[in-house]
């Protein structure tokens, strides 16, 4: 065989193996918006049966041997990270024995399951048996990983997510943010409290009526409705491929700033993937890169461009039309509204300003419960003293404390950061792209998303999984991520400097 | 290997193979339901991936190793059905050239493709070429099966849907139904005409109250919605399995009657499927028998049990509740109107008299076409003539003759007998167990159909593939199948003799 036919024959496999991933998000989403109780064991067979035959087809010993092959073709830039991103998924799933993933999503799912109760209940006591057995599995993968991807054990777990990410590096990010935000939280919060009380919205509003606003809305940022679908689930998300989008959102009927804001994050993810290149759809290299990237394309829709000035101005009149007018969707309280800052204790709820620190917290958490530096039972305490050191609030409870989060019940540690990597990478991206294109901005204060969408596809979307996060991020700003453009957002937007 | 050990192990391959046949019926259920039209391509690509994957599964040589050592093995009766069905998916599966099921499959999507445009604009010569290349490899896969299964041709394509089905049986039967229709028909109608006009409904019927209602029946027939759901598509159908049954209605503004029955019909499907044994879920020995005893649960329901006096006396007062009150929804008249007899053109739009009318043509013709008997340039002109013999009515364009029905544009031959033969089952079956349970009746009346759901589980449901359909009406009824039955229960139903 051929250098060149083995990497043909690994497109092959690697398309079949996406077209099974396909599927698998398919009956995900049905999972979490269709499905009923009644389902639910049936589900997770069809899920861990797809899981397994994806598994054994990447790590199949004839993939290795072509991979072995193919490194001898003759390649283009693109085929070339093509078979850098195949290496990497036959290297890491070769390197887990079968038991050991078994062993991770039995423990997993045993865990998340109690860790609902646990939460309802504010107990943790009842779920950290459990979550030591995840910690425990999670170590030991993380070692066979770390010297698989030759990376520290925590780089090689968020390798998971974010290929390419140093926790020295976002260590450092981090430190940073946490020194500016106290003085700055301080003289934010004094503003706003000269400036008068919060808005209050006058409810309630119909679910039918805020559907219709939230479908209105994401369309016109560029959502496709024929190739994708919005529906309601407990927690918003999305999911599918191009073609075929699925994005969820959850409703509240006291306050329909959540299901908009939503929607539009929600959107933001779905442009990304459904501008993705289709000449590469199928193939790993074809992919979204990351995490961090995905998060700044929902982030820099929702937080920059849809709560800025000019989309406010252009979405007030629409509430006003929608809900019938009230004080609080006058232009003004409207923006006071959507720039509203408040430390308290749930992250999802967070504010951008304070967001950050949450995932801090749960960064260095995690981080010391991975080396042993932290006991699993001393976590609510040590998540109550974190809060305060960095935020001034004490949760009263671990429901609104270290129980608040499924992300460890559910075995995905190394996640957090990206959060906060795609705000950062968000504020940088949208200072470039408006001022790489003047009509940006009026655009969005007219509802015409078509310049901004057209500098993301051709600065981000187009590059897939061929470039690193930090090489889309530096060709398309002219540096690499640079979290001061974050802060200089903040000050302008809540100190208005 | 010891026999036993084998036996187990192919358990544990066709339980695997069922939860991806599970996995495929939810993307089957999604393409007709939520999926956007964007979603389409790649969702034949997840389907047919997973069609071969499970194509391989099955004829994996070593599954026929296992079966040669399993003949040996001690089992229990409901085992050794088991082994059967296991063999006979293996043989009809290794039989077909991996080639043949592909090229058969991309004829059938390319036809079914040309058809919709092709009944829209009643050109059947633009589906000829199309069909002729169906029905070729038909035939190709029928010779196959013939010599596979020691069958008929035709007998080898309804073991597809109904094993054990003769052609030769079914033609006596047809045959009779055929002599004894035009006589019959005649004193129906004029019964029918002395009795006054068609009573009119009087609309529009707004969705969501339909809806409701239909909801609100379905679960007084026993559909669990904890255990599935109820969602609209283009044409009825129902899918899923234990524990996650989808029916799908279609809504008429202009006619409650059509969603209601449709919901009804639906609903004997899913009690079906519902009340298969739990202990057999996944082997073959515990999937419902053969589409004719899946058609006698949907038309004891919906035909049998609310076409009853009964049931109608029951319903009539709710219709009134749902809609307001209106002539046509007195009981009487109601009755009246779904009693109605009319010879036209539509199969899925007959009633039950003449129904049988519509399957036997198809029938005749389609083994006309796979005998060579009938050139496929014929079918329109035979398809007239057959509907003037039978009903007396001829189509006045092909779009409502012999485009009207998907089933041979999508490469299903022997598949119509099934509805004819699922509705002479169910008159049997309700009349015997009317018979056996004297609360059945009077249970319908008043909206309790847990005895008739009783009988059904004890008499039909929990057998699942353990017996041949054959069996499991000789052993509910105390004789095979005897379309007498049906007979008597139309005279009773529109003479009253």
């Amino acid at each position: 065989m051929t250098p060149i036919d083995a990497y043909r024959d690994l497109e092959v496999r690697f398309k079949r193996l996406n077209v099974l991933g396909e599927a698998l998000s398919v009956l995900h989403w049905d999972a979490a918006v269709m499905m009923p109780p009644g389902g639910a064991e049936a589900r997770g067979e069809q899920l861990a049966t797809l899981r397994v035959l994806c598994h054994d087809m990447t790590t199949d010993p004839k993939v290795g041997d072509l991979l072995n092959v193919a490194e001898g073709a003759d390649l283009n830039d693109w085929q070339t990270a093509n078979l850098r991103e195949m290496q990497r998924a036959f290297r890491k799933a070769s390197a887990i024995p079968q038991s050991l993933v078994s062993a991770l999503s039995k423990a997993g799912s045993a865990c998340e399951h109690a860790w609902r109760d646990a939460r309802r209940d504010s107990d943790f006591a009842a779920v950290l048996p459990l979550l030591q057995d995840v910690v425990d599995l999670t170590l030991q993968r993380g070692e066979i990983l770390a010297e698989t991807l030759d990376l520290t054990l925590y780089d090689a777990l968020m390798d998971d997510f974010e290929p390419g990410a140093s926790a020295d590096r976002i260590s450092a990010i981090f430190d940073e943010y946490a020194a500016f935000l106290p003085e700055f939280l301080d003289a934010v919060l004094e503003k706003q409290r000269a400036a008068g009380p919060k808005p209050t919205v006058e409810g309630p509003f119909p679910v039918d009526r805020q559907k219709a606003l939230a479908e209105r809305l994401s369309a016109t940022v560029g959502f496709d409705f024929d190739a994708g679908r919005m529906d309601e689930s407990a927690h918003p998300f999305s999911t599918g491929y191009a073609g075929d989008r699925r994005i969820t959102v959850s409703y509240d009927e006291a306050d329909p700033a959540f299901a908009l804001m939503a929607a539009l994050h929600e959107t933001g993810h779905a442009l990304y993937e459904q501008n993705l290149p289709p000449d590469w759809r199928g193939q790993p290299v074809g992919d979204a890169r990351g995490m961090a990237i995905h998060e700044s394309q929902s982030l820099l829709i929702e937080m920059q461009a849809c709560r800025s000035p000019e989309f406010i101005s252009y979405v007030a009149p629409l509430m006003r039309d929608t809900f019938g007018p009230q004080p609080a969707f006058e232009d003004a309280a409207l923006e006071r509204l959507y720039h509203w800052v408040e430390p308290d204790f749930i992250r999802v709820e967070a504010d951008e300003v304070t967001y950050p620190a949450h995932v801090i917290l749960r960064f260095r958490l995690e981080r010391a419960l991975l080396s042993g530096d932290l006991p699993l039972a001393d976590l609510p305490a040590a998540w109550n003293e974190g809060m305060r050191g960095l935020l001034g609030v004490t949760p009263p409870e671990d429901r609104v404390g270290c129980l608040q989060d499924i992300h460890w019940y559910d075995g995905a540690f190394g996640y957090f950061p990206t959060y906060t990597l795609g705000a950062m990478t968000a504020a940088q991206l949208f200072k470039a792209a408006a001022a790489a294109d003047s009509t940006i901005l009026p655009g969005i204060a007219k509802g015409d998303f078509a310049p901004l969408r057209g500098w993301l596809r051709e600065n981000v979307h187009r590059h897939a999984s061929s470039l690193s996060s930090d090489e889309i991020v530096e060709r398309a700003t002219g540096r690499p991520l640079d979290p001061s453009a974050f802060q200089t957002h903040l000050r302008q937007r809540y100190l208005g400097n």
